[in-house]
């Protein structure tokens, strides 16, 4: 394939810059061959593993990830609790606000503002989110004392009432929210002071491990939608590592693979471990993803809608 | 401003995406602001310098660049070599190709196939090059001995016929092509080669510091668009610095501050040294060119053209 | 303080080196103010939390976080659970070897080798693994059925006979490891595989949530020393947070500041939160943390023996 | 090679660290490949292009170029112009400071305080080039009308006396000093200036590329060492290129190969052009190069001053 001159005409759409990037170079050309893997994924049934890390659920990706569980794009969800803290605020209908990297960071302390890059989150978002999460955790006190952690958030879930929320969504859905790390972040804090007061309250990550091993089998095909690095990235293609590897695999991150770290570990590195397949159909991009990824999505889901596969 | 979820529509148009990144976080609410820049440089009609590297001359963005100039934005260009010989390399028919990162080097090397990045150019549209420059200078040299560097990128762009071509456009359009180092290439090697033939043959490259200082003036409100880094970006910026600085600037880079490099200095750093004004317009956006600078100058285009202000 | 012009002498030590660093300029300065802040946060006597992610164990750092707990220099531990995998490895004798970034990664996998960035691991090592765990739960959940992660990961370092092993030291030196996403790896499939059989054995993160959190006091100085990102850093930062924020803080990571991700957040962007205290001593350094930190450290070690201050 | 437990032991000297190193992983395995294979290119009596960045000379590296011109290490420098300017200052007695790289630069401007990442450069040091080079050009001037870069280099570096500077060192030691494009920094526009007055006295940058390519011959061994990317880097494996390739080659950045540039392109991409040659040696670190190089290096030279190598 050649490198063709880009060219604007006005009004263009998202797809037909896709679908020149794919002939642009550089990373333009891993975009576009990422939609294209996004595309076969769901073309060819495979079962779709979607990992974020929790700054993208601070941005308003959340709404995004929310609607490609609507659209029955993601089959599993993996991804760090801070994220899920945020959805639930969300929901409840607290606002973040767009800063600036630059925020003078110990005038927004006094202020009781939090940074996350150029995101702010108010304290008070925290303290509305505790006020709300007690009564709840009493509640499945109730119902239960011993949790998988999929399980208690989709429970969680079924409480909140807000189109964009991934919790809500999940859980309507049958989709499962796997949370390798539970308890790192404020929700962790109110587990342990609700354990406290119940000491036979009990988060069961071992269980919820086969849970994630058992939503897909070695003979269903797997994808894995990696999107940042961290435990999210890693704990999924481990389950689909285990599951025979993936047959598709897209990870979009800033990290390079020069570190030897996860989140810059590439997928013909996964190939090495089996965690995708040697004939996968794989593309890394690299770039921020509050970028790339809506851009490759929406490429795939305009060719899906078109051929009438998208619910 | 808060944070606001996205959601995709069908047929989603690059305008109504980029709008929705302003609202998304991290380096999407950038791209957003390096499109407001763009379209206040023209509103009130900065002089707009464009400076960008060989390898995104080697990639489709080539062609944009072209229209662009076509369209009355850049009204001054500063590039490398490198891109100045593909571009008449592509006017003059050759093909480049869409490759692959990790292709055996030494197998490409053996094929006459050099790769950037993952795009691929052969040897032989290097001959063909110097085929079609030799000539040229022989002309050149007939009507005059030295040249400032400028004037001769003019002339060689009218002899292209080609409506993507950078050079072309340029020469047609009246826009100035600076290159600081015109000799870092096999365009310099043919300068050589030429000049031991003809040791009066003079190319003036101080005539043309003056040429890029007068074609604007201190009065002249200055604009500063830097895609990559290295001498095409100093060379803007330090002309904008010697006329009073610049009154908007956007970067668009891989490259960090965290080195201290020019190529990831921010428009920040820009400030302390008067390159642009204090109170400027400026984004720094980082991440991959090819994608980041459609994307940013589509949604300007678009918003420029609505309101009558493109020719 | 001036930029000093380096100059290279015979038998140069790393502490003279990096002496030499802090009036070089870029990243070297904030190397040689990284050593500074090692050196305060001991003198100071804080509560030092070390946080690492698991490919440094991969890779020889392991040897010289046991030595840090060995010289008393690490309080508190939180990492991964590869990395713990990998540590028992290296305990039990298996070998790790260095490799290349560019091996071709299908042929690796069919001679059973797990490629991490340049460094190699066999299936092997992975199997020999499993033929220890295994008994070691049986052993472990006849002494009781519920367990923090903390104290489970102190009863295995018990087991081993390492003097460059983590867990070993930080068992005898009573040095607690946390590891919030026990079930992110190979052990967790164990872990889930032995509770398959026994279903009343619970591993109890939240519990071990209170562990790390006492491990502290707000009357404590705290210390976090965060290479590289993910859960580890965050978790360690959480919870000085929750005791009133860190008074020292050195971050080292190639992960930038504008994906707005945890693991590029810098040491200011944790001023916001409380997570290091407005007045702290901080660093961040920008840069492979194979190579950073020895040097940093071992600048830190090196003054501290001499002034006595370590056991 | 098996991945070894690095240890500590008390005063360490670099050569030591950089030994270990090669058994670490990941960046620090490069690291000591790099050291290597600058051993290998002087006992195999390679010529030696070394290249950097202005921004290395801003900071404390430049005194360590000088001794290495002094120690015969490099044979051929080319840089680019704003670190010759630097040279020519710190030479004549300015002082740069160190800062940092969150300084208020709209505070710095009004302090006439130019920042360059985390250093500091005054105004008044500009000033005083300026008053130094306006009589040197004049006095060149009287000498000879048409120069080519490097020669008039030398002479500057001549009227130096500073044994740390690169520019005496270099004259000192008949090594030339290329400089592509000679008018991007303020020299370039005090050379406008004097052509202003004198319009019959040339700068011949096309001379100046035939005394490059007849530094060194196709029977040459070469070597190129390319510190940061830009002109820098590209002029001097264009040069080896067309002399047959290179020997030897590292290449230390913090560019990354995925933008296709040409400073994060690898010594693998450069086998494609045959800039090196398919056999050759070669090493590409990533890492800031203000602690890299000196770590590299010094190792090299220490093992050659023990093997009775350097002069």
């Amino acid at each position: 394939m050649n490198v063709k001159d880009f060219q604007w005409k006005k009004d263009i759409t998202v797809k037909e810059l896709i679908q020149q990037y794919g002939q642009v170079g550089f990373q333009s050309v891993e975009l576009a061959k990422a939609a294209d893997v996004f595309v076969k994924m769901k073309k060819n049934s495979a079962k779709v593993f979607l990992t974020f890390t929790s700054n993208m659920v601070t941005s308003g990706l959340r709404g995004f990830f929310a609607q490609l569980i609507k659209l029955k794009f993601a089959d599993v969800i993996v991804t760090t609790v801070g994220g899920l803290e945020e959805d639930i605020m969300k929901a409840n209908g607290e606002k973040f606000s767009v800063g600036r990297f630059e925020a003078d960071d110990v005038e927004l302390h006094e202020q009781g503002v939090n940074r996350v890059g150029n995101l702010f989150v108010k304290n008070e978002s925290y303290m509305n989110f505790e006020d709300w999460i007690t009564p709840v955790l009493d509640e499945l006190y109730q119902k239960q004392k011993r949790w998988a952690v999929s399980e208690l958030l989709r429970e969680i879930g079924l409480k909140l009432n807000d189109e964009n929320s991934i919790l809500y969504q999940a859980a309507k859905n049958n989709v499962p929210i796997f949370c390798p790390a539970i308890t790192d972040g404020a929700f962790g804090f109110h587990l342990y002071l609700f354990q406290q007061k119940h000491s036979d309250f009990i988060v069961d990550v071992v269980k919820d491990f086969g849970n994630i091993l058992f939503c897909t089998s070695h003979d269903d095909k797997k994808a894995v939608i990696a999107l940042g690095g961290s435990i999210s990235k890693h704990h999924a293609i481990l389950c689909t590592l285990l599951n025979g590897g993936a047959n598709y695999a897209v990870y979009m991150t800033t990290a390079q693979r020069t570190s030897g770290s996860m989140s810059g570990a590439t997928t013909n590195e996964a190939k090495s471990w089996g965690k995708v397949k040697d004939d996968s159909d794989v593309a890394t991009v690299i770039g921020d993803v509050t970028i790339m990824f809506p851009l490759a999505m929406i490429k795939a889901l305009e060719e899906l809608s078109e051929e009438g596969l998208l619910e």
